[in-house]
């Protein structure tokens, strides 16, 4: 007998037929003698038909107001999972991100999460009741409902599962779990058994859509270990904890290199040509660039020539920060001395994952090499222990991505039980 | 400068551009120097939505979902009018049941008000806020939220009005205030400028539909002057308070001694044919007919016959009520003993209803003479001391209407201001 925290998205709870299905999966959980605290987000579409309404009473809604509107969404989706998990005979009842416990700051639209104190939580699941909790969500100090953003439900989940000292928290999602790539972009890219989340962080920073950053962060925090898995079959999928070892000693003599390969095809590129290479110059463009709210993520300085004294610096940022921070920078025309300013929003990105890159010398080579072999041109690079990122055109990603999985060994034609042994646990 | 409690039902808040108009409303309230708190009902078909959506997925939704669920229709009108109304220039927040402290019993559904905390609302007018409160919900004492029920939202306001010592609290619908008929039996019908609780509980309780009884009843226990008036017009509408006298010492004088003629056409009529005429057999009936939960409204019991020693009972309840009700008289026949049992569901119930009739005698005999002269044939009659009723067979209902609206003299042709003075405070 385990306690299981269950996660449910916007698509898993679509319609009625969708809730029941979910409520059916709950019950099985519940009734193969699991304690179970389900986290639902709202229905669908709901979300953006709230905002859509909001659209059309203002164009500046206050965000206070915004958070109780949208927070509306997952109370009808909770409830209504609440109902449908009584119908099937098994006892349950919905609670309010305030209900549970979840407590945040006020930071109406991005609030963090300040505590939890689930007692309500734990009265229910030690009544024999299944909890839902509604997802992004919490209760600031005011007493006034705040939602957690981007990422919000699945953040509640592992929290709740960390408060709650839950087994395991469980993200169902419509996919069967984390892949070594985009399974639309390589067609022979296999399901990850097992993966750390440091390598989760840099799957999801680095474009994988399925698990969001903020959520992986606090369950590395706290050690939840996560299960991604599929809403619409049994079958396992993709473990996030802190060791792909497993209970097998052997197993742990297999753990792959490489974990994947994350594709990313939001990002531009900004490159500021001939900048005096003088020191404070540089802090003074990234100050500029801060102050336009850009969330930067490569930077490349060429070496400055020594007959000019001028260098050219780029870097990438999400395509929706573009044209703002050029305008900032062109504004600053003059404080930074610059020759010119480009904009680029035709990049690609790639980044090659895997915690065993760490002990394993060589591996930029290999991929250098294999997208060279592939005739892809490599534009900027940027490495971490367990990660090396390259930009090249956004026309060629597709093709730089099959060529490193390839490269790699990571497509399907091996046995995943030979690579990475276990079922998980 | 007052404070006034302005309610506005689904219907004046149905889409963004009724939520539009009705934060344009508050605004005038509110720059014309008022404090103004507004208990708001969720958007039009909203509620209904949401019980479509629950009975899609179970037949019996538990009580405590059913109300989570549903209180989520009025956290969305609330913060798109608070939206709405911050478009405006004008300084709004929008309050739960649970954040405007209204403390309700644990009885999902049909919860009462036992308390009422307006801390944050208070703190907000003080800020010079208009505080926009979620109406038809509360919070129990085990932090559940609840519903009131019937008439929830109209009550939330009274209720909230009490608790602030507010001036008024105006109730906005879509028809210009109480009348002497209904408009659309009585062409000829007025609009009422002022009326006592008493009077306006009988109105409510006898089929008109503009108030709810809960809402009155409250309201007169506290002493809230009730405005209730059109959210399409500036006009003065209906005024609800414990006297019929204005301000002026002449006005008194014309009170009028009838307020309006009310009807019900929603009503069933049971006779139970033949009953023994022994004590305890009319209690033995009564207990039956409580037990099937049925509402009994008039009760006729004939005078036995000497030769028999049997006797009659027929009495009025619900329509709704009617069928469950009949079989439980059925099922007890060798009890009760009677020798047949009648249902009969094509009954119209009129009620004239006037404070005035107190002091004056003669009200039913010309009451009577206006049926009689209209050929019309009384079934039952009940009174209390503001209101006659009468049962007549629902076909005859629209011309009794008429008739007795003119016998008593309420038809447009006489001046308003001759008749009630004033107009409201």
């Amino acid at each position: 007998m385990a306690l299981v925290v269950q996660k449910f998205g916007g698509s898993s709870v679509a319609d009625a037929e969708s809730i029941k299905r979910v409520a059916r999966r709950v019950v099985e959980t519940r009734t193969a003698g699991n304690d179970v605290v389900v986290v639902v987000s709202a229905m669908g579409d709901t979300t953006d038909d709230l905002l859509d309404l909001a659209a059309r009473v203002t164009d500046e809604p206050p965000a206070r107001e915004l958070d109780i509107l949208l927070t509306a969404g997952e109370r009808i989706s909770m409830a209504l999972l609440a109902m449908a998990i009584n119908e099937l005979g098994v006892k349950a009842r919905s609670y309010t991100g305030q209900q549970a416990g979840l407590r945040t700051d006020t930071r109406y639209g991005r609030a963090s999460i300040v505590g939890v104190v689930p007692e309500r939580i734990n009265r229910a699941v030690g009544d024999g009741q299944v909890a839902i909790v509604a997802g992004f969500q919490g209760v600031n100090e005011l007493n006034d409902v705040t939602t957690l953003g981007r990422g919000g439900s699945d953040t509640t989940a592992v929290a709740l599962a960390a408060a709650l000292h839950a087994d395991v928290c469980e993200i169902y999602t419509d996919v069967d779990g984390l892949f070594t790539a985009d399974p639309r972009i390589v067609p022979s890219a296999r399901q990850i058994s097992r993966i750390t989340y440091e390598e989760t962080l840099e799957l999801a920073a680095q474009g994988a859509k399925i698990l969001h950053l903020r959520a992986v962060e606090y369950a590395r925090r706290y050690g939840v270990p996560l299960h991604v898995r599929s809403s619409f079959s049994t079958k396992e999928g993709t473990w996030v904890t802190d060791t792909t070892v497993g209970d097998q000693e052997e197993e742990a003599m297999e753990a792959p290199i490489i974990s994947g390969v994350a594709h990313d095809r939001s990002q531009g590129k900004i490159t500021v040509v001939g900048v005096p290479d003088v020191p404070g110059i540089a802090a003074r463009l990234f100050e500029i660039v801060a102050a336009a709210d850009a969330n930067i993520d490569m930077i490349v300085q060429n070496v400055s020539s020594q007959a000019t004294g001028l260098t050219d610096i780029s870097f990438t940022l999400p395509e929706s920060d573009g044209p703002a921070t050029l305008r900032a920078i062109e504004a600053a025309a003059d404080d930074l001395q610059y020759a010119e300013v480009r904009y680029d929003d035709q990049i690609g990105k790639l980044s090659l994952i895997g915690a065993g890159m760490r002990s394993h010398p060589g591996v930029s080579a290999q991929l250098f090499g294999a997208l060279s072999a592939a005739g892809i041109n490599i534009e900027m690079i940027s490495t971490s222990e367990i990660r090396i990122s390259v930009v090249t055109r956004a026309e060629d990603l597709d093709v730089a991505v099959r060529a490193v999985h390839t490269a790699f060994d990571l497509d399907t034609e091996e046995s995943e039980a030979v690579v990475y042994g276990g079922t998980g646990r």
